[in-house]
């Protein structure tokens, strides 16, 4: 029996939760739901597929992954069903999968037909996911509720950039978690083979820069700066324990927000 | 083994939930447990009657759904559980139940005798909703645990309004939802009845107004103000994806609260 | 099969929730996982002390609780696993313990050996305590994944005090609940021990003081000030119904804050 998971932007306080779960629960009762997030920030799909993308490898393959953020179908955008990693994935085709997956090979791909009457679903995560989850939960294949495509829509986001002479890697903020964590797009494969073990200094706005990389927050004192590549392998900006207080970390101290510029001089 | 469900204004730092299910599990260790909301504002039974009345009935027939919600018991307010609709519902005798069951069948209500002592439960979703849903989890009837009655208390609610030359009909903010949306006690059955296919104004506070309602959020432009029913059926205003912030949802962009008129001017 | 359950400061929007549940589901297919809290105010162990305090024990004896607040490893702070009162309990030793369990005995203590290698852990919850909980979920012993040690850090709070002439009895706020209820670490047993039937005045900040403790919170008018002994057993200074709006609870009403000094005069 695969794990159902949900990932929307619907927060915790309306019945759109809770009703997907109990639609679930009356076609496979011994379905098991996880729930991924539900606060991401309405229709954003680029901070969906940061979590996400972090969170689904954690659970066995087979696993089914809802996706309810910007899900309304229209006539440019379609309900699909993919499979990737052996994961199956069902949602919107926002653009979120070239987000998630940007290198991974995409198995198989269907548009759904399941209640594809654009004029009359209101909640497409109950009326339409709800019923392909079950659908693959009973062991059923995707050929079944849709016809096959090869590709799916792609969103360009702005990609980390090594300058031609290899002394400016240019980066992007792209989440701030929790914490007020600052996490950017330069991941540590990338940072390695750029910097090749030189000396570098990190630029962040405002002026402030940081000249090492430490491998866990609590190598510097409480309340200090630092870098660090987080638990899904970004370069991160963090404020060791900001005080106790999310509205001390390092985003709000830092004056530092998505799409701001990150840049390591290399020197 | 039937499903539970919980809905509370605990929200979603302190221990109490977890206490619940700590409890339903000691007793019932093969409890299967799903959170409708816990984020109802405090004591606001409105709230909580509209959230449960469009999130139960999506749950298999047998579930029984307790509420949290103004739930101590006093001279003037007992504890009940009730069957409806094939669904068990256990909670305080607030009216809450009149106002999530405006016209069904109540098909067996009773006034729970479980630790009635009301100078010793300050705790009462725990020390007797638990122990109540637990028996009939494990398919005890009502009449063990409490006696019959025949009525809940009723809290009238503003009802929409049709003039008697039929050319206004006057409804009301019920909702806001996680979005930002707007959303009215005037459901589509009435307002097909009510405007008989004539053209309409749907005036809305400070003097806004739409004439059209939509089928789907995206038939508008980013940005823009419509109408729509929404999948539980009330007439809505919404702005079409409100810069994908939730500060600018409708309630907010509009300055449009609870409470406020809603008014359908038929032409 | 034992409960695991969850307590954390990750809040709910990233990816670490779930990341922690896929990767216990991939390893107990048929694990039960409940979430205590994940709001804790982040490192905050006092926070996360009190609430899991009275949560835990309304689990099944053999539950496994994981607490994922201040769990980085430092060169003073390990990974521990203990036994107490039948249930386990796996974090790091921040302290927290000796504020959960002040009185209680710690049956069995070991430091864990599980993925020590303090430069490579940026998740500890997921890259550790995830084996742990595993482990003992499967009904491994705690000798085979770390190595007894006798006592654990432990953390001095303000502890109430009664005079020398048993005139006064001195606490502290310690905790404001969702409702904005203020919750003293004075408890109901040292209460009657100090008062001894005597007439007492309940001395709070701002020269505001209460004569009575209820046995209720609607044993007041909606709006007015009372005392009471909380579900947990602490003495707590409420606000009935506070006008149903959580920004008009006791706390914020009565300008009282956590370490705010609570004073019993007994007369």
């Amino acid at each position: 029996m695969a794990i159902i998971t949900l990932t929307s932007d619907f927060g915790h306080k309306d019945y759109f939760t809770s009703a997907i779960k109990g639609a679930i629960l009356s076609e496979v009762p011994e379905a098991k739901i996880v729930d991924i997030s539900h606060e991401i920030s309405p229709f954003n799909i680029q901070e969906a597929a940061y979590i996400l993308k972090n969170a689904y490898a954690h659970f066995p393959k087979g696993s089914i992954h809802m996706i309810g953020v910007d899900a309304e179908i229209t006539k440019n955008k379609v309900h699909v069903a993919l499979i990737v990693d052996g994961h199956y994935f069902i949602g919107a085709d926002t653009g979120i999968f070239s987000l998630i997956f940007p290198e991974d090979k995409l198995e198989q791909i269907i548009v759904l037909n399941i209640n594809q009457d654009k004029e009359n679903i209101s909640f497409p995560m109950k009326d339409v996911f709800v019923q392909a989850a079950c659908h693959i939960n009973r062991g059923g294949t995707l050929g079944v509720i849709g016809r096959q495509i090869d590709s799916l829509r792609e969103v360009k986001n702005f990609q980390p950039t090594l300058s031609a002479d290899g002394k400016m890697l240019i980066g992007q903020v792209i989440y701030i978690d929790h914490y007020g964590n600052v996490i950017s797009n330069i991941k540590e494969k990338l940072f390695r083979e750029s910097t090749l073990g030189k000396s570098f200094t990190i630029q962040l706005p405002r002026r402030y820069s940081i000249e090492t990389i430490h491998r866990s927050y609590s190598m510097v004192s409480e309340g200090v700066m630092l870098c660090l590549f987080n638990s899904a392998g970004h370069l991160e900006i963090s404020i060791n324990k900001g005080d106790a207080n999310i509205s001390n970390g390092a985003s709000e101290l830092l004056g530092i927000k998505v799409k701001d510029r990150i840049g390591i001089e290399i020197i």
